[in-house]
């Protein structure tokens, strides 16, 4: 195929775009890929559309290897299924809704889950008929709050959702580790270096859950690894957990006046001071902060609970976030900030500054059970016999010898802090190192929690109804590509992996000759019929700086001029990645591209 | 590729499901290629998805080959340019509409011209861009009151939207051209018979219009031919209209009692009684029938008006709700029925049954400066000169020989009576014979309604800035499938023409037999060698019977059954679509179904 340019519905612009933060985002549009047609919702023109199919196409022939069928669903889908699942309440305002003239309700799916489990259901009824694989690639609609940075956060997007059906949980484990190695093979056919992290399950249940996540400086997600192999996303990282501490010579825990400490530097201060230690100094990591948070649920409603962590952590809210769902009442996603004057306020019991577990467990401030009735969660290293400086409710006063298990309990035990660079892997593979990435894959293991809500059960081998296990399998389509443009691309412009780019070649004629433009074409249609894609720049009355210009913009990864060399019977050849420029003979031009396209 | 139906994920139904009215409904359910998620809106299953892609193909090569170039937009758009062409309104209940988390009106498209407007006024901005022609192949939503008969009416469908934009008419009606020779080759691959009908260009607005009709007796659309060619959806046949008659002589009209007369046989009756013709009789064409209509516009709001037409036809507000909006003062879908009693009530000079235009000019009852303030619109066969008895405004009393011209006039003439078989054709090339058809695609030359609603202006040769001129071309691909079905049936289930079918050929292993698996899985192979794709039945355990039922409800052009003829070297092949079978050599039957793949 040979696209001219002189007929390609192509502008390329030569100013960045305003709104345009990041450099995928910028060269997108500036190379006339992909244009905006409302935030977070893009069209594609026909550059971008090779591209998009590009993708598309390594993604479906990785699903189909691993015996994954290809199937189409609605985008536009009724309430019912989601009700039945819970997400119609749990996705809150992420996902556009929509009524019927008739009043019924729909929404703009985000993901298929409920929907592939009525089919399989509606169509399925035995065990003999699992294994079963299913995928589509698809638009997908989230109603962002802040779309952001193009395609890496889009309202509409593309997806490729796959789901498995397996009749029991080792069954689902090989299905999940296909999937997981048709992944890390789409990604590096795409050119797209990933770190498969560890991942929470958030509002999609289930148990396993990994992401791959591309590291870039821009990406949205942290996490961390270690030199020992270890990788997960913050959310998803667990403490190392200390050992219980025998706490049956502990002396009694004492009250004392701590005035003007209302933080954990001024209270570390005044306690090497009021009672310094025999051995060493009191330090932040030796007093138990108890922070008050609010957590906004999927309904709207705003719970306030209690967090106690070592005075040296800060609370991480993204991990409680994702970690806080088994102590509510109502599933999905939620959002959690510290809590306001306000919410204090309604809670005279809690003194700002102040704020501890109770002097006793008969006395219990914090907790379902404390006077304060405010669920109270401790970090993972909050074990019992750990021994605690922390608040005594009143102003000015702290609790010194405060023993975990002795004095107080907690209703759970949450990871709620920071991971720090440095913490120990929780696999013991060395300290932790972090980094962020672009999340272009999520596959989880979800277990039996839509079969369930579903109802989705086969007779197994012994002729007993069965809940079917599944998982369900995510890759941005979309996204894969801001990711490429993002990781492939310098000052000039874009440089697309081969695999993925809009042609194999970009010829330039450069000059005014008639035998340049000959040359040229004769060049293009012998590539073509070499097999390869080609742009051919035949544009007449623009300048050979224009033309190398959008060359280098557009980012095929060869680019042949033909110029001023062809009066030697020479054309230029240059790599678009490394910059290397080749002359080689007009005869030998076809075979030495054809060469670097196969390389 | 061999689809093996032993983990192929299809369920073929014995039995029709319930709530499918018409055959293509009903068998591509049963056959497993589609599966209803909401009313209107389906999910296309694996062997769906194939004749889906097959379909898209051949539309994707046509709009390739006159050079349209692919382009993908989003189908959740703003409001803004929608509101800027009027059709936000315009569409009435007819689009689903939502808003997102900021309160921001959104549309799912229904069909992209204002959108494609704005891209090209983004991009381009001179005449020597043009002609351009732009294209998609997109899912599209309607919110239809009453989706009906599986994808041949739908509210999310898969459409190829197409775009021309050019500098002047000339190079318009060129564009034109080009996409109706495009429709008919694509129609003509894909095996489907159309009729290419001149038709209205309806809420679309522009000039020609021509629908690509699949000849159907479950078609909505009712169209005309004539033996001599001429081919019209029944909206847009025009009458032939009567040449003005001399009135010069005309004896002035008089008033007559009638009473008891209401209808026009009553009237008739009693004229001939009353005032018998000297040669002949009075009969239902001399009578003027005058009828009170309510059109409902896209604002929600009711006007009524009033259509004079010769009593012996019928009105059709189809045809009036095509064209009518020349009258209106407000654009976009209207519909139109009888008025009611209620609105007759309201217009007390209105006399049901005894309804005229008033006695004199000066003395005009309908008509916007009558005294009834109605708009009054008659038929073309209403010319100046015509004698007609019609009501006086009185109960039971009619007016004789009033003289149209003379005694009243009319706010303007609409096509507004049924056609009847038999009327003439147009363009003089015979009787008129009615047919029902399925609208296949529909080409409209636009003109410059959205390009000047949307300010889409170019320089011209002369640095002149003009508006551009348009036209948009769709096809219904997924009813391309729907009418596929339904014209290639039996009793028996689906015959695919070869061009969209699943697969080549659908091998069967008849028996139990470990040879006969082993022969039909090696002739699988073969023929998947050959580059044919083939369905292979090796369910181990399902009758003969019923694999034979399946073959023939999936409906694969070639049917390759190994059984007991292979003792003796042979195998049965059969055409689907004629039954005939063939005795053929295990040896030769692959080349002998390659050569019927090829044929």
């Amino acid at each position: 195929m040979v696209l001219r340019l002189s007929n390609l519905f192509l502008r390329t612009l030569r100013e960045d775009p305003t709104d345009a933060e990041v450099a995928s985002h910028r060269l997108l549009l500036r190379a006339g890929y992909i244009r905006r047609a409302a935030p977070g919702i893009y069209t594609w023109l026909p550059l971008g559309l090779r591209v998009l199919r590009k993708v598309e196409t390594i993604v479906r022939e990785e699903m189909d290897a691993i015996g994954a069928q290809e199937v189409h669903f609605p985008a536009l889908l009724p309430k019912e299924p989601y009700d039945a699942s819970g997400r119609w309440t749990e996705y809150g305002d992420g996902i556009f809704r929509l009524q019927d003239r008739k009043g019924a309700d729909y929404l703009l799916a985000p993901t298929h889950e409920e929907v592939f489990t009525l089919l399989v259901k509606d169509m399925y009824s035995s065990y003999k008929d699992l294994p079963l694989n299913l995928y589509q690639i698809q638009n997908k609609y989230r109603d962002e709050e802040r779309p952001r940075a193009g395609l890496l956060r889009g309202r509409e997007f593309i997806m490729k959702d796959a789901y498995s059906f397996d009749i029991d949980d080792a069954g689902q484990a090989v299905s999940y580790n296909a999937y997981r190695g048709a992944y890390l093979r789409i990604f590096e056919r795409l050119g797209l270096e990933v770190v498969p992290v560890s991942a929470t399950a958030g509002a999609m249940g289930g148990s396993r859950s990994e992401e791959f996540l591309h590291p870039s400086p821009i990406g949205e997600d942290t996490y961390v690894r270690s030199a020992g192999g270890y990788a997960a996303n913050v959310e998803a990282v667990t403490t190392v957990v200390p050992a219980d501490v025998d706490y049956t010579t502990a002396p009694a825990a004492r009250v004392l006046d701590t005035p003007d400490t209302p933080t954990i530097a001024s209270l570390v201060a005044a306690a090497n001071q009021l009672a310094p230690l025999a051995e060493g100094e009191w330090k932040a990591e030796h007093t138990l902060k108890n922070v008050v948070l609010a957590v906004t649920l999927p309904t709207g409603e705003r719970e306030l609970v209690v967090v106690g962590l070592p005075g040296n952590r800060a609370v991480d809210t993204k991990r409680i976030e994702a970690n806080i769902s088994p102590f509510l009442t109502v599933g999905g996603e939620v959002s959690v900030e510290a809590a306001s004057e306000a919410d204090l306020a309604k809670n005279p019991l809690l003194v700002k500054g102040y704020i501890g577990p109770g002097l006793t467990v008969d006395q219990a401030v914090l907790g379902a059970e404390g006077t304060s009735k405010l669920l109270y969660l401790v970090d993972p290293r909050v074990v019992s016999g750990t021994t605690w400086i922390t608040g005594a409710n009143e102003s000015g006063k702290h609790v010194f010898g405060l023993v975990a298990g002795r004095d107080f309990g907690w209703d759970g035990v949450i990871e709620s802090s920071e991971v720090l660079e440095g913490d120990e892997a929780p696999d013991g593979s060395g300290p932790l190192e972090t980094a962020r990435g672009i999340e272009m894959g999520h596959i989880f293991a979800l277990g039996r929690k839509y079969a369930e809500a579903l109802d989705l059960k086969v007779l197994d081998s012994h002729g007993k109804l069965t809940v079917v296990t599944m998982g369900s399998y995510g890759i941005g389509v979309t996204r894969a590509i801001a990711a490429l443009a993002e990781s492939n691309h310098d000052d000039k412009g874009l440089m697309w992996p081969r695999a993925v780019a809009p042609a194999d070649v970009h010829v330039v004629a450069v000059g005014r000759g008639e035998e340049i433009f000959a040359a040229a074409q004769q060049l293009s249609a012998d590539l073509e019929a070499a097999g390869l894609d080609v742009i051919y720049d035949d544009r007449p009355k623009v300048s050979p700086g224009v033309k190398f210009g959008d060359a280098e913009l557009l980012g095929v990864p060869t680019i042949l001029a033909v110029g001023r060399g062809l009066v030697d019977g020479v054309v230029e050849i240059k790599d678009r990645a490394t910059g290397e420029a080749t002359n080689v003979a007009v005869d030998d031009a076809v075979q030495f591209v054809v060469a670097a396209a196969k390389a």
